[in-house]
């Protein structure tokens, strides 16, 4: 399904950061190549800060999928999902997970670092990684995510 | 903590407008001002094409806030937050539901038809339209989640 060593950058915020630190082990154990953006301690940040940064290693091709951790996963998955390019899958079950690269070719995962548990984490992450993506009508419904016309791009309101 | 009745906008493909309909029915029930875009049946439709039009709802002030309907959620999600202003919360149980609200002032939900069952989905609605912002440190991450620099507006690669 896929290709190892992949590159998977990784980013969460204080509320993510414990479990983020887990994938980090663990994908690492699998012999992934991981570039862990960050936090690394309980003291506050702004998750937007985070979800950029690891958005710009997915779109740049400096990583294959990219993986954020806030406390519910939902900041983290705005701020993915509006790039251009990015398919900021938040989920806390792995049907979804299954589902999020079997019809959206999703590449990155949003995780609730406070609603989820590590070997769900864990589990999650391995069904998104070893799931291909089905193509056909899915193409399409791809294609028409990114709005024909921006808007507004003044900010956030 | 909310004005009734409140205008709402709902949008659904194929694989959630049951829990659509569901969903308009409860919340006419409750006085509502309901704007339903449909799908209504289970002919196969692109999910992209319901998120922009009930963003645009929301956006434009014509609604409150939105609800859109998909398998997952997860196709809906992605494309209603490339909308600078939207903050759609993917979720599946009450407890993000109401974070989404306290931390995120988040404007829309999105549900996955074929994850969640009709209580759950009308619990999570209830307790997002009851639940206030609580505002402070969250606003200054809310006015970070759009890029500064849209990086691609060329479409989905």
């Amino acid at each position: 399904m896929t290709n190892i060593p992949l590159k998977i950058a990784l980013g969460a915020d204080h509320g993510g950061f414990k479990l983020k630190d887990v994938l980090v082990t663990w994908l690492r154990a699998q012999g992934h190549d991981v570039h862990d953006f960050g936090t690394n301690s309980a003291d506050s940040v702004d998750y937007p800060d985070y979800a950029h940064i690891v958005c710009d290693a997915v779109l740049s091709g400096n990583a294959h999928y990219g993986v954020l951790v806030c406390g519910t996963g939902l900041g983290m998955s705005y701020a993915a999902n509006r790039h251009a390019g990015i398919r900021c899958a938040l989920v806390s079950e792995t049907t979804s997970a299954r589902l999020a690269r079997e019809h959206n070719n999703a590449n990155m995962l949003a995780l609730g670092g406070r609603m989820i548990g590590e070997e769900m984490g864990i589990d999650i992450l391995r069904v998104f990684l070893a799931t291909a993506y089905e193509g056909g009508r899915h193409d399409r419904r791809i294609a028409k995510i990114q709005p024909k016309f921006q808007p507004n791009v003044k900010g956030e309101p």
